[in-house]
């Protein structure tokens, strides 16, 4: 059955199977002390345009996110998240289970708006008692956000500026990066984010990879002992050439950004499809994740025919679905999707 | 200097510090199993109305609600509580620090209310994704609020029923609960917040008691191994007979509510003086904590010869600030801020 | 040159390499709920004689017992290790890191004597105050253990019947499983390590897998909500089919065992041409480790041409240094082996 | 009945219950910020005769190894300890709770070993691997030990010179330091441990407090926002005054040296009581607790008399029991307890 379930659905793009094919042999050490770690740590190093970058390779998203957190954040700290942020709402609580607080800042558009953080901090640092409270400790933010939307250059100065100000480290969630820097409507390039953020990560399992999450500490702000960090969290894979390998073939001849450009051209010729059936979005997506709403028996209509993801109830008749295209989407995809849906009755 | 800071100013009431003295010879044995300890847990359960009951005493209000809902939420499970709970925002994380999420509900006038509790457990088991977020497993709530506000007897009714539905167990932070009970305002007996809550606390350390809080668990439902559980989080005092010897005193001859009475006394005739002098309230308060809106050079004048304290900005002029009475609070006390405020320019 | 560093220098066995390209543009579910996932359960449970068994799979083995164990253990409880088990020494703490404590016993040859296990349960229950303690809560053992030797079945079923005598969950570490199966002195077979046991794992990472171990809950036992508590400790993969194909394959054909008995013949020729040359081992393994004392001096020239891993220092001119074989062992790299010892002066 | 089950059996010490009763009525700010804890604090600088040294109390002595030993370690970080140490097997895993290992020294009558520190922190870092291993980040000991053992001036000056030359802090448990102070055998002095050690406490359950441990940082380390740390641990005291005021008392007119030098002169004659009555000891112990051996029918006879602890089972027919002392010990308890030991059969 076609599937627009989530970008994850298939395995890994040829050209990183074939890389991991073509060096299954060779004997390497592991922990991620092998020559193709290095070699893709420096490829993204050229990339982001930090030769002094830190970088440092992790499995999954989450996994990502609670061990970054974690290990930035001080024992009386805290990370504030947007209140539909990923880490607020959708990992089980796995930075509370890190011991840390989720402070949450309301969402415009699945996005953090500068002015409520900075509201946030007036009013924490003018709270008399604010040392009975968890001290906000970093910003958390995706790019792009769980609902698909993207930060403007503006917004991104902006909140990076407030955490200057308030000497807050910026961590962006990059699950999804490569759709953000490919789509049509975006101004901000791989390098200004890593100019505005002290750390971020390049999403590398909804990217194309088999797993894998590359993380950017752009500031020579890498925890120490890291690796004993990552190893205390259960985090740490034997064979780190599993990682090492995928992330040098996306960083080879721009496979990263080939995939994302791929995904993009396929989701707004979605965007048609759907507006030429009449379908209204929930929201304006100009990435990869686009969220439809339908009639509750449309929907149960088309998943005989679609795969597509459940996001959330919209009212007693209707529900908001997930479309989302990946590297392996193809036009005979969509032409698929086109037909079920002009069968709907 | 006149203090109305919070209702934890003074040290123990008389009464009570006669029987930590009168006792004070007597060898007995540690961690809570002298016979104090265990009176004070009879006359407690007689008091709340349950022979079953099982109550465990702890020395501070964080601690008891960090050791009680960590021991009481399973591995998957967060606990829901009102934006405003003291567990949300005024602990530093100390629920987090135990590894669970605290999850938000919206707050009215610093309580949860039935139907967005409702609304949220709806919407969360509806959610198809729901096993990638923190599942609720129980519901926190203040009685007074930490803005001295009372759940009716049909809103605690309420909550309690839908926790019933959902199997969650319902706790009452009671830090304050004499001054919810000795309201005039209150429909609400102990008796039947020990009917309709799985547990709660009947705070000492903010009615007279130099520290203590009794938590009392009403359907057999203490937490196994309770006492380990309790040195694991280093919670367990060596020589518990300070806190058995202060709620045997507090629960002889009604002084637990006789310090509620006259707490409530006091704060009704603060709330006349403040309103003779046409301050308003930011909120009505029917507790012993009243919170007046003062324009912020009346607030600085009024700090030369009164303390109270800060509670948040109202706007660029004003300030909420908090007076609160409790069993050391006099007529004197009341005269002199009367004194004070006349005085104010 | 030449590695005999580890049992994870390699990538994938080339089976398990197939089934993933061949697999790898079927769109499917994420999670771990697509069919792959479901057909290599059943055929663990099928290979373990267990109709009944639960099954999961995670990506390492620190992981592993990270998860296991902390979902498995009560709060009060802690985790029963031999003195040189993984957990106890090698994995950087991250048992602790889910706020539980590793007990250590005395270790025999790597191994866990059930008398040793046995007085430690009747010292801990004589003691009055063991309340004041961790309460042994599991048992975990490996099998081979870090010094690559194994347990009887006479050793296992002594421990297994202390375990069900005190209700103590019996856990194997079988990050090397295939290897003490297959070993030419084990009396063990895996269906008696099933029904001995009340949770193990098959290791995946050290036996052709890239990443992956798959878990056997023997007694219908697996945690309630695991996959949240999965998720939680950041250990979910999203593309777990990378999971399922690779188990799918290992427990086809017999590939599992297949790759365990090559091992094990590389290593009985690997101890012949040690013993050849006069090397002293460390201890008698019977499985795929060798461990290998070799003067400091020789130890540097041989490094010039073969990889090894360090163990331990053995005395001021001696090194414990370990040879490990796996699926990608070759006659000639025992040769190159032979031939390098042969020159060392 | 007559009592030397522990010391801390009794309430206060008079001088202590004097002084709350005599402030009592004091309106007084919160959480520590009251002037009685600003003069303890000048007190106890003085009295350790470091100016500059930062002082804070806590409630109980778990509790204050829980929150020191897990602010001042690194995620990366364990804290070394004695096999018999306190937080090593009589805590129920308060210090693996804050997601920390305790890594296990042998212990030489309780105590640890310059010269096993030496060796472990050697062979630690000649660990190729040592990176998966949790790195040792502090030392831990107590003083008087588990026994009733002290630590020689040039012990202590071993262990701390080792730990400076592997910039390890020391931490001193001085739950019972008053009895090693006043020790008939000690070359110690308070000074002397203040110099050595980087953080120690003043234990005060123990020598006549109701509750309340001192924690002197003796090098400008108190760590950043400590008094957010202890309330997120949930170890923040309201009417922190009830520390204030006793440790006040305790170092006026040097009673916390007075309670110390009369338990130690009724353990001496203790001693001298056993000794005649023939009964040997366990462990040769120069401070207030003391360790006999009785045969198991002596000791289930004088348990009808006199009430003291059970330690350890020494053989089938003896168990080690334990003898204290404390302030409220008089010659009458010790002439009951040597009329008792006469009538033994």
């Amino acid at each position: 059955m076609v599937s627009f379930e989530s970008d994850y659905i298939a395995g890994a793009h040829p050209d990183i199977l074939r890389r991991l094919a073509e060096t299954n042999l060779e004997p390497l050490p592991g922990y991620g002390s092998d020559p193709y770690c290095e070699r893709a740590k420096q490829k993204i190093r050229d990339c982001v345009g930090l030769p002094e970058a830190e970088v440092a390779f992790l499995a999954g998203g989450t996994q990502t996110n609670a061990v970054v957190i974690s290990t930035l954040l001080s024992d009386w700290e805290g990370v504030l998240a947007a209140k539909t942020g990923h880490i607020s709402s959708h990992e089980a609580g796995a930075i509370e289970y890190t011991g840390h607080e989720v402070l949450e800042l309301p969402q415009r558009n699945g996005k953090i708006d500068p002015e409520d953080l900075r509201a946030y901090l007036t009013a924490y640092f003018a709270d008399e008692n604010h040392e009975h409270m968890t001290f906000p400790g970093m910003v958390y933010l995706s790019h792009p956000t769980e609902y698909g939307t993207l930060y403007s250059k503006a917004e991104l100065q902006g909140i990076s500026e407030i955490c200057r100000q308030y000497s807050l480290p910026l961590y962006m969630d990059g699950a999804r990066l490569a759709y953000g820097l490919m789509s049509r409507e975006t101004d901000l390039s791989l390098r200004e984010i890593a100019e505005l953020c002290d750390v971020f990560y390049i999403g590398g399992t909804k990217v194309g990879a088999l797993c894998g999450e590359a993380v950017v500490f752009t500031k020579g702000n890498m925890p120490k002992h890291f690796l004993t960090s990552v190893k205390k969290r259960g985090a740490l894979l034997a064979k780190g050439r599993l990682l090492g390998v995928q992330f040098d073939a996306l960083f080879t001849d721009d496979l990263y950004f080939r995939i994302g450009q791929h995904a993009i051209d396929m989701a707004e010729k979605l965007k048609q499809i759907l507006a030429a059936r009449g379908l209204p979005l929930s929201v304006q997506s100009p990435t990869n994740q686009q969220f439809v709403i339908l009639e509750n028996r449309q929907m149960e209509q088309l998943r005989d025919r679609i795969v597509f993801s459940f996001w959330e109830k919209y009212d007693e008749t209707h529900t908001v679905v997930r479309f989302a295209t990946g590297w392996s989407t193809t036009d005979s995809d969509l032409q698929a999707l086109d037909d079920a849906l002009s069968s709907l009755s």
